[in-house]
């Protein structure tokens, strides 16, 4: 199965960033996850992103906030998809983040997901490489179950509150 | 190789969203395009997601404008990747749309795109067929080349206007 | 007397939502609070909707935060009133939920509150469930006179402490 | 059957609100338009909207621009459903009013529906009036049918097109 | 001396409203505090805007929250300048009080001040009524002096901490 | 009577800020109006504003766009009362121009009308001179009047249109 | 003197930014202008911006759109000061590309200049260049005296018009 | 080496602004911080600007929050490069203070860089300093190293982590 890399432009993106990974593990999808800054490490994060392909990934998730460059770096760099988290930051709730990773103009998409969306990224990146692989992508259609009997199970558990 | 799918809200989208439609025929990936509304045409919407996946689909395209909720339906109604354009409209310059399409729960994610992206969103959905099509592969990478060259040549004009 | 469905997209919305529900037992307004979710159980959602008029419902509340289609959907599948409470979440202070609720395709209205505004929406549901039903009216009316005093003896209260 | 009042702050927000007007007309549903200010005429207006209930009104539709308070100033004067059109104008578009029409004070619900989205205020009207009026319950249902039909014609135009 | 009036749409407005009190109190301008809500006591409300001028009063101050409408009711019912003060309620960061206040119709201007800003509704409230009051533009002057020597102050306690 | 200064940042903002001397005029109010800027003429302008209570003025109105800060240089040079008018530009609708000349700090308003308000800037400033000028006093009322009595013709008419 | 590089993301920019150009001529400042892209010319724009020091440069000036990221890719590989014009582009008024442009990590920071602002991007890099240059520094003196004297006789003229 | 200054419009702002003068200080490079106000001590600003170069500055750093004057201020009375933070306060996350600092009218630039971005401010004061002193520029370039080794550490202790 190809692999995902998780790449976060901050190690203090990891509290939220780590949702992406524990969702990926749960599902036993291979991944990296890197930190690399597309404005600390440009040449790192370039390299990484050049390879990525070559060396077995197959979705690149990135995490940033504020003047989020890092899914647009990722983009420039590679053919694979790419998925942008916009994080939260203290300013503006994510909306500088978000802007600067949804934005992208023709021929270098990033799927961007919901401000702090980690979960849905990996989510996203397991819908990606289900394509071409049917486990996986049983996997998901049984995940779509249990998210249904959960909401059930609180509705008839509402009914005993109210 | 899987087909993509491109489902607008409404037919006034078609203007900018044939531009979705033209990269997928210039690339000769196979597609449907359709009109089909969450609001309006719920069951048909809900019946051609459920069953994009059977009827040899890889991902589904999804644009619509204000309260889109075009590619959440989409996104609850198949594990295949969702691909939402939010689309401009009057009022408040598609921020209406974007918010719509991109703040989605955990575990459904829609892969949001540009406000009226609809070239990126043939790309993205390309990146994802091509992990299982080495020769789409291909044509992206040459893309990537055709493009850099592109404005390497707009750079050399513009010396000789400046 | 037609009852109110009241209809959140998560139970952890209960805290607000309960606004609603207070109000309504208050007033000794039949009701029924649900946990359904517009994106993870669109069957049930749609059903529970379609069936709202024949199983005695008036007027329909639903609650959603972020990509808040719960409504929409509730305005698909009825074509009785529909009430939109946008749930603040917290990136955008509801703004997204605001929008996505209000901004609905015409034909298809969403009766929209204020962010967190539960408590509107039991009372404008009476107000429309008292179009029919003349006690519940005089209920309405004695309420206003109720909220005025309780202003004047505010500020009543008011010029001993300044 | 009850009246709908269709009242605009300003006489240059007929070219949008007539989109009410017109709704209204052809459903055949009674109604009155007016001209009242919530700031110019504020008198006028409170007369209006106090003795609408008496007067045969079952809804008060308000439309207004920038800080658009004569949605508010139905509400404060009537225990009647009041339905708020926020008008677009050129500084905000439309965020303005609609701030200024949906964030009421609990207790005084304003029925908010989409910038500019006079006809929405109309079905919406007119699915409130339907609770008790069969005949018209089953046009707006009639209705329903009609615009699904259109877009799934929209769909087969469109295969031909593309 | 002509009177300001301060008053407020909601008691829980008080907290920041008592800056506008304690500033008046201090330069000894007269004042009534009030709490009147342009929707719950809309008569009550009209009634004291109506007779402000024939009561003594120069000036009125309003404090509202979310859909702001208290200001412009002020404004709506007298010709003496209405001075809004914009109040920070828990979802936008009091963006729907600003717009609801500061964006008046022509004819019926509304001076509104910062959000939250109640003392320097009081000092505008004093700049206008000491354009007929020698003493009372005395003292701003010298407030004037006291803040630039509050200012100086601080500057040369940083050179000692920096 | 005393004078109105009306101040413009740019003549290119004078079709805007003629709607305040257009209204000054109608009303025989003195006046002068000046091209002066916060930025490039910053002595000239602390000189006007200065001077501005020695030299007759009662009230200074303020018009600037985008980083709007005439206004604010007016509160800082004078005790008169300010009016700030937030000029549209292109980028924005007026929100950077709006946000500048509102948020002032404790104990400098400025007191700031509606996005291009110029009209109602013009109101303001005679609603403070008519504070010691009675003859004025009484055309605002009477203007009251006929605004009332437009909107009342208004509506006269629409019955007839529709 | 050091050069000022002027870098577009887009020949689509160059009516806007020909303003800075046209400006680095008038003061006779040296300067090159290019087209690259931070996503489409990766490589080559890390190259220019990385040899830009040691090729004459003193500042490096970028425009770009949307999730405009050309001035962070400079700031990452050059520790010359680079300035940042955002661009508008039609969806939001140019807020996507002014939050890309300033909200940038610590360490690195892009000089941020108004929506559209190629002209001031221009006089920055002036003002900066300026300190090790007396001729330019008298230059910049000059004109704004310049400046001051065109705004004072737009005042003049003002007074023959109104 | 020229000084840099850094002025903040109140002492509140310390805490903030602490972080540039610690990186300058980090550097070596001479400083002097300020407490002026451009509202409160309007000619007390105006000198320390105006005298700025003649005083041995080379750059001005300014930080002010809500409607933020005081780069524009520092902009309008010196040729100097100005820096520009914006400071986030209460109501709005800084956008106040961002578009009142970022929008600065032709020939009047101010550097802004990201909300509370006060040791930036400091780097690219720095930056420009450089440019004339070679020693600064290696410790710029040092710093980087430093930055890129930082985040390449981060990344190795993460792989332990996860």
């Amino acid at each position: 199965m190809k692999k995902v890399a998780v790449v976060m432009g901050s190690d203090s993106d990891l509290p939220v960033v780590e949702g992406a990974v524990k969702v990926l593990k749960e599902y036993a999808v291979p991944y990296e996850a890197h930190v690399y800054s597309a404005h600390r490490t440009p040449e790192q994060a370039k390299e990484f992103f050049s390879n990525a392909k070559k060396n077995g990934f197959g979705v690149i998730i990135c995490a940033a906030g504020m003047a989020a460059h890092l899914a647009g770096a990722a983009a420039a760099n590679t053919t694979l998809p790419v998925i942008g988290i916009p994080m939260k930051s203290s300013a503006f709730g994510g909306m500088d983040a978000l802007l600067s990773t949804v934005q992208m103009p023709t021929g270098l998409p990033v799927a961007t997901v919901a401000v702090d969306g980690a979960k849905n990224a990996a989510h996203l990146a397991m819908q990606i490489i289900a394509l071409g692989d049917d486990e996986l992508a049983e996997k998901l259609e049984r995940a779509r179950e249990d998210m249904k009997n959960a909401v059930l199970e609180k509705d008839r558990a509402l009914q005993e509150k109210i």
